[in-house]
């Protein structure tokens, strides 16, 4: 390890905010050094409880975070925050609007705040997200929330990062619950439909409560919503009863928030206790984060192949030497690959063979 | 090649446009025969002319594209249009507002439309637009438009893969065009200014200008805008005067149009024209298209790289032996991924070398 990496982490071992902040930087831009002083906090993860918040623009999600952020700071927890949000390359601002700036907590010391823009591909946003969360992690805070925008089934990749994913969904956010795509059902942990106030609200809780119900595979039978149905004929089933009973599955809850006044925080709050009692008890904690450390494996080994294969001369200039058959048509570019990587693939092992 | 490809073929070679949509699906999703197809066609590649068209949200974009397409239909031209645009996770709906239908030009057997969707990593879609727009250019059509959303860095690359890349703007994309990322300033062929009758529509079409006086490294003094200086001083310098004149070098010429009223689009056609003209006298159209074959050989190389490698049950089974050192902390992810690639590397060949 070099010296300036060296001191970093003595820095960053000594709880130096700048030093994180540093680190986080490096992380993010991937810069020289990354790899040592993710190495090197490895030892030290696993103290954290990572929570991912995600859900359509506009649904609320920058105020919950602060509020949830203000409840663990009450119970004597430190937290850090990421948030991803697309970025436009015409403004360099946000894309979808003025981010709320969370000025309730910025400048709490037991809060770090760190704002990611998504550029370069969304592939490696997730792997960055995950990377800075253990920087949080090794730091030392006790909470860790990522918001990420609900624009891509990239950012549903950020918020699987986590070991407890909330989805916050609005009034606003569809004419019905049936479009909500597959992914999200499967990735929500809890599931909040936040501005409960507004028409429609009790609508949607009861669409994703029937949905819920089908995932399950449960007594309900598979009939389309609002198609002549009485939801509320549904709705009588207890979904909500198994969490506190039955370790064995967890029903994501389907609790209701009005953020902007602060009410309905307290129940996300036990929820997410809730839940991370289910996951310990049940073993799953341990599981996804075996899962976090082969997919952190696999990340690092695509990076690594990449940039084996590429950022030295070899492969590059004998590409260039086939670009006139590629132009002239007698060669495909898929033929090439495979020629390339029959004699330059090689490389990727890292040794000498 | 198998059975059902060949066919595909021969449709598709016949001019038949199920045959197209079924391709551009097939590519879409990357599904079997996906390299046969494209592989049988990249020999009567480079017919087309590939157009970009790039731009913040609510530009203007989808109604300068339609009325781009009629133009060229009014030149005799067939058209191919490929839309892609951040869907939204929960609802399904393109996120940034509904698109122009386009409908126009939809019902004319001439044109075909295809949208994509940003499912996966944004850095497969820039892969992905590329083999689609092949597939267009393959299919015979004469001029391919691609319109991309400015969303991020990745947008970007998908707008890089055209001919000539066309950035539209608003006076409302933001207060000041100091704010444009340089990515914007080096992939814009032609910058237009649409909704030009709007407030502010001088001064964003000065302010580009000057930003391009400053990217050229021109007689310009590299000031700030706005502070204190007169623009007009230098809007006096004929920057588009060197178009016409100088083959040596392109400087993007700044439009102005209001497509809702169909003005200054003939203006863009021509522009779009001299472009064409400059990049094939000057050699840069066969640069470009000898770059975006190197650019497809990579992208392929490294899919087929990541498939050998994680598609055999080899490195995978491996990898969960490793999980216990991992959550243990005895061993770094960075250690075990370049153990696995020491041991697993070989497969990217694809040979049993």
């Amino acid at each position: 390890m070099n010296a300036s990496a060296e001191r970093l982490l003595g820095e960053f071992a000594a709880g130096k905010i700048p030093a994180l902040a540093r680190a986080v930087s490096i992380v993010e831009n991937q810069r020289p050094g990354v790899d040592e002083i993710l190495g090197a906090l490895h030892s030290k993860l696993g103290n954290a409880r990572r929570i991912g918040i995600t859900g359509p623009p506009g649904a609320g999600k920058s105020t919950i975070t602060t509020l949830l952020a203000e409840q663990f700071r009450i119970g004597g927890h430190t937290v850090g925050i990421v948030c991803v949000d697309p970025t436009s390359p015409f403004t360099g601002g946000a894309l979808l609007g003025d981010r709320v700036r969370m000025e309730r907590v910025a400048l709490d010391p037991g809060v770090f705040i760190r704002s990611m823009a998504t550029r370069g591909s969304l592939g490696g946003l997730a792997a960055s997200t995950r990377e800075i969360s253990d920087l949080l992690d090794g730091f030392g805070f006790d909470r860790i929330i990522i918001e990420t925008v609900g624009v891509g089934q990239s950012e549903l990749d950020v918020a699987r990062t986590a070991d407890t994913t909330v989805v916050v969904l609005v009034p606003e956010s569809g004419d019905s619950i049936q479009t909500l795509k597959a992914g999200v059902m499967e990735i929500a942990d809890i599931f909040v439909v936040n501005k409960a106030d507004r028409p429609g609200a009790d609508r949607l809780r009861n669409d994703v409560e029937l949905m819920l119900g089908l995932r399950k595979g449960a007594a309900h039978p598979k009939v389309p919503a609002h198609h002549g149905v009485d939801l509320k004929r549904f709705d009588r089933t207890p979904l909500r009863a198994t969490e506190a009973t039955d370790n064995a599955r967890w029903t994501p809850p389907v609790l209701s928030s009005i953020a902007a006044k602060g009410e309905g925080i307290t129940a996300i709050v036990e929820s997410l206790e809730r839940h991370f009692r289910y996951l310990e008890n049940t073993g799953a904690l341990r599981e996804r984060r075996r899962e976090r450390l082969s997919e952190r494996v696999i990340e690092v080994a695509d990076r690594r192949m990449r940039r084996r294969l590429w950022d030295t001369p070899g492969a590059r200039g004998w590409l260039k030497g086939r670009v006139d058959e590629l132009e002239a048509g007698s060669v495909t570019p898929y033929a090439v690959a495979d020629d390339l990587l029959a004699a330059y693939g090689h490389l990727v092992t890292g040794t000498n063979a």
